[in-house]
Parts: structure tokens; sequence; C-alpha cells
């Protein structure tokens, strides 16, 4: 499969427009806080939301609106969770009644989503006001979604946008995304906000299982501090655009579509591990070799979740004992005996673990390699077919320092 | 239940003496690395080991040699965890073959155990040298358990050493302990290492039975960073000279005994938690009114376990918001909608969270109660009769800068 990366994140696929304003959510003028996503049709959409038991009013009411598997407008606020508030529900239902106003469409149609602090009031006249300017700000080209994903974020350093074109049925496709999310991040569910637009023609139902298959290998093997957020949130819009023949059943062309979205699931999984809270380092784990496809994964997500290793790497230090010890507690019946661990990055590969003992190796060049950004464990448990990947960060003094001061 | 607390640590009870020496297994001299303990009879003794499947050669050899019930001396290094060397069976035999010779006793009577870094080299010269020094050198005061403690520290900044005195089948009966560990503590089996010395009279089926009933409401449930280590160790010897009726059966004796053993614990894991690494906090939570017994430790653990949390207690934010997060993604079905919050401390206590949003408080006096070193997590699910504890700390710069510089 060829992907060719395209500008345009959010409004890269044909249909969509977005915008982002400050609204008053935040105290801080000089940050936008509203973000909006409109597309031109009514799209098929599915979404996937946090397993937390505590979980946002808004995800209350997107569960609700997506039941029908249709949507057309995306409105999101940061700098307030609306979460453990009485009113919450409320609220969010009133700001989808102002979307559905400015957008002329249907407030059953309208996804909200928002992402902040947790227990905090929160009131309807910075939407009253945000809304309609949103509304107005609305352009399909680069600088919509670029507004959007600028508007979402909390303490994440970078925007997070990618948008691919593929071939599907003949014709050219696009598949394009922002998120926001750089701390409380995974177990499962990782990314606070998340929200995908493709102009492929698909049914809802296939959307949704191909939401629900890629999930499980990408964002739920994502960590940045163990912490799963009440608002978690992946929403999935298809328009229809691109002119393809409509997926309505398992063919190649849904194969295809499962492809992309896993290309562009695994590639924003990145973005977020490698913008956590604080991180210095990317920490990529990929597990090969293991018996089943629950072992690597799990194993995967044990080595990239261990703050031991994670403040190993901040350190530069190649203590690949934590990464054995990481491997072996991870649940599940399995044997460490044939484990080897390799370390690589662009600066090269270090093989420092050789059946679950010392592998000699040159601690200058392990250090060559951790000194890198974007550092690669490599785990082959010798023991079968599978293989998955987990992404992380490593712990440094700026993520305690960003969570002991988030408030303040 | 009255307990009196009394020096002397794993000193305490009656038969048993202790030493620490310097032996060489540290580079550096200052430190003492080898501990020994003795008693002067063979003892009933039980141990609980760690669950990781990578595991020290010493636990190896601890479940075979406690296979019999019983045990009379333990000899134990820091500065390295004999792990995932190719030796590490071989050479933890004969280091009890070392202690057997120098105090005349059966080999398998002897409980090795060691902590410190993973995988690398480790040889017999040390031990050696050291094993008769320290035979030499037992001491059945205070000051023999203090060195015992002294020398099986590694990140520890503070010995671990507590004994309490009470009354069981008309005798004064003493239990005591030593222990190491401050990172690399929890999910199970927290502590690394930790010894626990009785005179009381009891078999080894029900010391062992003790030993477990203890272990879920204790070590547990706490964590200093969510890492199992390969080497946690807990050993119980009971040499019976307190003149007890001996303990046959789970009569009135041995839930004095049961009882004495749990406040002995949870004081443990208080000093373990207190001194996690880099903490400048310890945390405890304590879950009231929880629907059973499984949930209420499963709550308190996540509350203590939760990275975000532990950061906000550094920064002394009240951010409960994180307490409800951490206690919704606890797994298990449980309501939230009747869960209370509060925070207390010696400097008071503020009520934060009603039925699972926010209860009106003084951010002035919350930041009061997080002043101080000690801080209390008071969660009520308002859904039942089961409570249980967990212990932990804050997340601080520190324990990224001694867990980034660990080995240089």
């Amino acid at each position: 499969m060829e992907y060719t990366q395209v500008p345009g994140g959010v409004c890269a696929a044909k249909g969509f427009s977005a915008a982002g304003v400050y609204c008053g959510i935040r105290k801080n003028h000089t940050k936008s806080d509203l973000a909006l996503i409109q597309a031109e049709v009514r799209c098929a959409a599915a979404g996937v939301f946090t397993t937390n038991k505590v979980c946002g009013a808004p995800v209350k009411v997107d569960r609700a609106h997506l039941a029908d598997g249709y949507a057309q407008a995306i409105i999101i606020n940061s700098g307030n969770a609306n979460t453990c508030a009485a009113n919450g529900v409320a609220l969010a239902n009133e700001c989808c009644g102002l979307v559905a106003e400015a957008l002329h469409l249907s407030a059953e149609d309208v996804l909200p989503a928002s992402t902040g602090v947790i227990g905090q009031p929160m009131t309807i006249e910075p939407f009253a006001r945000g809304i309609p300017a949103a509304a107005k700000a609305l352009n399909s080209t680069c600088a919509g979604s670029t507004a959007a994903a600028e508007a979402i974020m909390t303490t994440d350093t970078q925007k997070k946008e990618y948008a691919v074109e593929f071939v599907l049925g003949g014709k050219r496709c696009t598949l394009g995304a922002i998120g926001k999310g750089s701390g409380m991040i995974a177990p499962n569910m990782a990314t606070m906000l998340e929200f995908y637009t493709t102009d492929v023609a698909i049914t809802p139902a296939l959307l949704h299982e191909a939401l629900a298959a890629v999930v499980p290998d990408t964002y739920n093997q994502l960590s940045v501090d163990l912490d799963t957020s009440t608002n978690d949130t992946l929403i999935l819009m298809a328009s229809g655009l691109a002119g393809n023949p409509p997926i309505t059943e398992e063919n190649e062309d849904y194969h295809v579509f499962l492809a992309a979205l896993l290309h562009i699931a695994a590639h924003m999984c990145a973005l977020h591990a490698s913008d956590g809270e604080g991180a210095s380092h990317l920490i990529t784990c990929e597990v090969a070799h293991a018996p089943d496809k629950k072992i690597a994964r799990a194993v995967a997500k044990s080595v990239v979740c261990s703050n031991l290793f994670k403040a190993a790497v901040f350190g530069r230090d190649a203590n690949w004992g934590r990464i054995l010890c990481a491997i072996g507690y991870t649940p599940g019946d399995f044997s460490i005996d044939h484990v080897c661990v390799r370390l690589a990055s662009a600066a090269g590969e270090v093989y420092v673990c050789e059946n679950a003992a010392y592998h000699p190796y040159s601690e200058d060049e392990a250090a060559t390699v951790l000194a890198e950004h974007d550092i690669l464990v490599k785990v082959d448990m010798g023991a079968g077919e599978s293989a998955a990947k987990a992404w992380g960060c490593d712990l440094t003094y700026d993520y305690v320092k960003i969570n002991g001061d988030y408030r303040t």
C-alpha cells in the first residue's frame, strides 16, 4: 500500500472545513480554546471513547448522537473537561444546539468534546459567543485544520495533524486527522481527543468496525503515564465525496481503508508519545515472535509503561535489566528464557540481552544510540509468530513539573 | 490488641542475632553490603516472593530451601541482584554453603537474598571474605539488627526497622522486622527485601497461612512506581522461644499472632512508601463503604498509583479530579455516583468531592493540609461495608533523577 502524505489535516478530505477561535473558557487570551469541524454533507460517523467509569458529559452526548451512525459537525473546547459538573450534559446539549443553529443542521448530528481540568464550574456564555464566531471562521484549507488543531491543545507542545492520500476503488481518497493529548494517556483508548475525517464512501457499520479493529493495535498501545482520561474520544467521519464505490461489505476496498486507518493511527500514536508531557525521547517497543497477539501487545505495552525504564531512557542509560523486568511482570503465560533485546535508533543498534541474560555490548555505543530522540526497543521473544508495537516516552523532571503545577 | 513498640528490629525476638559488614560487592567502601541473620534454633519459616517471571537466583533457592518449612539463617547482599546471570543459582547455593560452614548448620536451612542491579556479573570472592566476617560480627542486641538493616539498603535514605511486643497465650511475645526497598515497588509483593523474626511458637503451615493472609492487605497495597522487582522477598522466621503454647490450629492465639503480623506489616508498608525514591510525601488512601473487599483494595491502590495524582501531591495541589479519575479507571463493576473524597493530614481535613462532584472547599486550607509530609486520602464509596488501605508516595524530580542516574 502506498500513502502520499498531504497537507490539510482534518480539512484534507473532500467536504470538510474547520476553525479555531478564542471564546474565553481559558483565562489566557493568547491561546484559542474552541474548535469547530463541519462536513458539507451528513457523514457516516463512528467513535470510540474512554473506558473510565467517570466520564465527561460530552462523551455521554456523543454516544447518544452516534447511535444512528451519522454526524455532521464536531464542537471541541479546551480549558475545561466538562466532567463531574451537575449541569454537564445539559451544557453539552446546549452547545450542540448552538452549533445546529449556526450551521443549519440537526443538533443530533453535532458531536461535542471537551478537554481540560475536571470538576471546574462551566457556563454556556463562552460558547454562545464563540460558536457563531467559529462558524464564520470555517475554512476548508490547511489554515482551517491548523486553527482547530491549535485550539484543542492543552499541555501539548506541538499541534498534531496528519493526512494521507491513497487509491481505493480506482479513486484518490484522503484520510486526515488532528489530535491532542500528551498526558493522562493509557492504558486504554489513549488519546484525549482525536478527530479523523475521510471522503471514502463507507457504511456507518463498517466504519465503526474498521475503527474498532485498529484501536487495539494503536491507541490502546500508547502510554504516557498510565492514567486513562475521563474524556478520551476518537471520532471518525466519512463524507463519501471521494466517489469510490461505497464500501458495504468486508471486500478488498474495506481492507485498503482499514490499512490506511492503521497507518494514520500508528503515525498519530507516535506523534502523541513523542510529545508526551515533559518527554525528551519517543520510545517505540516492537515485539516479535511472541506466542500470541495478546501477549505481544501486553509485553510491548509493559516496556513503554515502566517508570523505571522510562527514567533510564531519560538518563540515556542502557539499563536492559529494567526492560527484562517489565517483560517479566507482564501478565500472561509465557516463557522469558529466549527473550532477546536490542536498542536501536538512527545512531545504530546494540544487542544488550540474549536469552534473558547479559549480551556483551559497549556502554559508549549504547549511550550514542540513546542520545537520539527516537528510541526503538526490539524485543524478540523467540516463541511464536505474533508481533505488536507500543509507543511511549521517557519520564523526565518536566513531567513532574507540568503535573505538579497544572492548575497554578 | 495492644502493641508495645520495642527496639531491636530483627534481633528483638528471643533467639536471633544479626550483623552487617562490607565485603566488596559495592565499589563504595563507606556503605556495608552484606547482612547475616541467624537463629539459635531451627525455626519454622515461611516466605512470599516476586510474581515476576524474571526472578532472581536467590528466590529460586529460597523456594527450594523453604519447601520443608524450616530455616535457620538468612544471608543478604546489596549491590547486585544476582538476576539474569548464568551462574546465579550456583553462586547463591555456594553462599549458603559458606554460611552453613561458618555457623555449623545445614546449607538447606540458609536462605539467600540479593538486591541491586540486574544482569551484572557476580563472583563468590566477596562472599568468601564477607561471610566469615559477618559470622564473627553476629550480635543479638539492637546494634546487630541496625547493622543488618543498613547493609541491605540501596536507594533507601532511611533504614527500616520495627518491632513490637504483645501478649499471646499468657506470654510476652515479640515480632520484629527489617526491610529495604524504596523503588521498583508494586504492583504485587511490593518490598524488595523484608525479614521478620518472632519468638512465637507456631507450625510452619500456620506461619505460612498467616503470612499469605496479611500480604494482600499490606505489601500488595504498596506502590512507589508500579514496577514489580525480580527479587521481591519476604521471609518470616519463628524461633518458638517465647514459651507460648505452640499454635497448631486457627485458634484465638493464631488470630492474636495474625493481628500482630498485620500491624507490623502495615507499619513497614508506611515506612517503605514514606521513603519511596525521591518522595516528599507519604500518601495513604483509605477506602470505606466499598461494595466488596477486592474493589476496596483496587480503588485504594489506583489512587496511590496514579502518576498524575502523585505529581499533584508533589505540587501540593488538591486536584481531586485526578483522584476521581483514578477511581474511575479501576477495573471492576461499581458505581462512582456516591463517591465522596476528603484530604486529611495533621493540619486538618478538607472535603473536596461529594457524590462524584465538586464539594466547595478553600484552596488555601487544602494547601495547608497538603503541606504536611503524611497525606491521607479518604474515599467513601457509599456502596457497601468493605474497606481497604494502600500506601504510596508523591512523584518528584528526585524520583526521575535517582532512576535516570542509577547505574552511573
